[in-house]
């Protein structure tokens, strides 16, 4: 925050949680309490309920978000804009920025400092780590981070772990299997810090050359989780209550044939998910290529779409909360 | 329709047009009746009565368009985008999709089915014939068209043809004269299947090597269309109650020469708008090049510029009439 | 203005301010009288005012604007969009559009007549100087201009007059010195040419090869400016009111050596700062790359990010005046 910063901002000291969210900026799955995950949960479920009933509200009626987008991607961008819309604002869409005043040499916080003076929230995907927090420092207005390069994905975490919330009840005591690539998973990391804050039994299934980073796995033990590894993940669903999956990028590996070896021991298939539980839910954070079988889409616990569809609600959560609303 | 559908999908069998529009995908001229056609045409004319009125209306306020183009198109894209947003609606503009998720190697399915989560109807620009069929068919949201590849271009044949129905009242008993390249021009078969619902004289005025496909030719002569063809439009212009111009690419030629050879036989000019009838309408898709001269643009009968206002019309319609609000 | 022009737009003589802004198309900063920049401030004024207060309104709802971009800048396009939808309107992005129906060999002409089929206001950037007369002349709907090419970008010299006025209380009787590449930079003299209204000694501080065209600086004269040229910043800064700095670009020069040896004697630092009055205005119409250094953006006197935020209220002064709801 530099001295031109807003009253807007504020400490998130305050004992209330939704005083704690306002004026906030979300730039990374660290910065949450058990207590704050409950609340975005409680308010998701709300958006959830007010969707189904009359699709949307007039609550941030007046408020724009700057939908700043330094490298493509349309679901995270058309999640926010629609989360957004649904309450009742507005959105600036801005792309390939690469393309403009930045090709002239401009600065991310002069970038940010500028859009603040037009919008109310400024959302933010970047392909460099860190650089959310670097224009949070420098934004007067709230930053959500929609992703900075092989670092966080903090929305995506959350919607990660309200979709297990939202399929099962409850996040303690399950068995969560993550399967595929787990070394360079955005998204794997930071659900994966977050299920450290619950009581967990984690299972990792992945290749051995794209095993969880050690220092992670250790954060996680540390953290009191249970924590084992496996590379089949046929001996270890029929116990699973989540199955997390995740691509398996051809380009990781060196050699063509071990990639060949390993793909196919980490396709879902209907066959695969005869031996899973009853009540279960199969999670993929999507675009998927062949991680599932088209034909395990109708299965009622291939949970993705609904996990799509709970990231609208999640973001119009943080919306609210972050500009004093929810 | 895979199982996820929603309820918002319904067969489209009921007595009432209303009703019969409610939940449908947009794909294609072929699948709308005579009772169809007159249903749009009336709610069109009313939206046209209320943007000149009052400019714009809350009917489809708190509702979200997903405007999905695979291929820029500005017409049709501003075309939808103001559509909804003189209902109330917002938008999400989706564009260069084809650097996002889909180099990842998602597929069209898995997009719309994304999007779907998101957005209450989806308009869809690809550049494969056969596109909207798909997204459709996985969609849990109604898809419009705005157009697949070669294929069709359906919002473009009803605003076509409701031009010709507002310009002259009627389009029954009408002379109606296709200029231009009938062989590649997706908007005149589109346009040319609608009009094979009325009685109607076509004349296709073409070079020999863009001539209307034999195939649907014979497709409207068995619908009881007279048509017959020549080369030269000066040769009908003063008997046609409507002209409807299309470009002639100079890639269509191999030979340059030929190309040189007719394409100014294929130009409109204020000299052959002297023998066309008094109350006709002179039309064309836009954009053009030359084929219409920019003199003739003043002329009470040219008709495109009031043929791309109503393009807004027949959207809003569609619109309203999928989203179960007409 | 062709034949097929609504009654929106009106010639502008009318005695009443407010009449003479309704349907106008803001094309160069040459059109407005001080009666007219009166009025333009007050209404701006009001917006503050507004957007402090409120955030929003519904002044413009149910208007479109089409924000018409031909070649990128992320900060005008994000300000126009923010202050039509401050207003409560909604905004088409036309972004890319030469890879579209352009590259079909479209006119601009026939672009904006069919944008303005869809919507109330069309903003044009385009890189061709006198693209935006061009678009005025064939639209039915009023034009902004958002800068042509080396030409005008009249909206960004009011926000840079309305930021002296807004800073200061007056144009009147300042000196105001204009530094950096006063040859090329347009904003500098859309801002030159407004000032030569007002009764203000001016000065340039620039190196050799970049000074004021000699036509310019002579119009400059011949309106009563008092004008005076220098190559040090430093000379200056302690009597000047307004220092307004554009960047020095490396490719301006043939000589690399001439560059490096010119470059640090237009930066600003707090040193330079310290010399400067108490009460003055710093500016920039930014993107800065380090012609202003950071260290002096904490300064009270640093305006740039303010004049960033007057932008949005000038351009919601012009929307609603154009549109007649000011």
């Amino acid at each position: 925050m530099t001295p031109d910063t807003n009253v807007r901002k504020t400490v998130g000291l305050a004992a209330d949680r939704q005083q704690s969210f306002y004026g906030r900026d979300i730039v990374s799955v660290r910065q949450f309490t058990r207590d704050d995950l409950n609340y975005i949960f409680t308010v998701s479920d709300e958006m959830r309920s007010l969707v189904h009933r009359v699709g949307a509200t007039d609550l941030l009626k007046g408020h724009i978000l700057a939908n700043l987008f330094y490298e493509p991607s349309t679901r995270t961008f058309a999640s926010f804009a629609a989360a957004m819309q649904r309450l009742g604002g507005s959105t600036i869409p801005i792309h390939g920025v690469q393309y403009s005043s930045v090709s002239k040499g401009e600065s991310l916080p002069d970038t940010v400092r500028s859009l603040a003076c037009y919008a109310d929230v400024i959302v933010l995907r970047h392909p460099e780590v860190g650089a959310s927090e670097v224009a949070a420092r420098y934004s007067s207005k709230p930053v959500i981070s929609a992703g900075d390069g092989v670092g966080e994905h903090p929305t995506q975490g959350l919607l990660d772990l309200y979709t297990i919330y939202a399929e099962l009840g409850t996040v303690d005591e399950l068995n969560v299997t993550m399967v595929g690539d787990l070394r360079n998973g955005r998204t794997v990391h930071s659900l994966a810090r977050l299920l450290s804050m619950y009581r967990v039994n984690l299972t990792l299934v992945s290749p051995a050359i794209l095993r969880l980073p050690a220092q992670l796995k250790q954060e996680l033990v540390d953290a009191g989780l249970s924590v084992r590894e496996t590379d089949r993940v046929e001996n270890v669903i029929s116990e699973s209550d989540v199955v997390y999956v995740t691509r398996v990028q051809r380009e990781r590996f060196e050699d063509m044939h071990e990639y060949e070896a390993v793909r196919d021991s980490y396709e879902i298939t209907p066959e695969l998910m005869a031996n899973a539980k009853e009540k279960m839910a199969l999670m993929h954070p999507l675009p998927r290529v062949n991680e599932i079988h088209y034909d395990v889409d109708d299965d009622p616990r291939a949970a993705y779409f609904r996990q799509m569809e709970n990231g609208m609600y999640i973001r119009m959560a943080l919306l609210a909360a972050v500009l004093g609303k929810a």
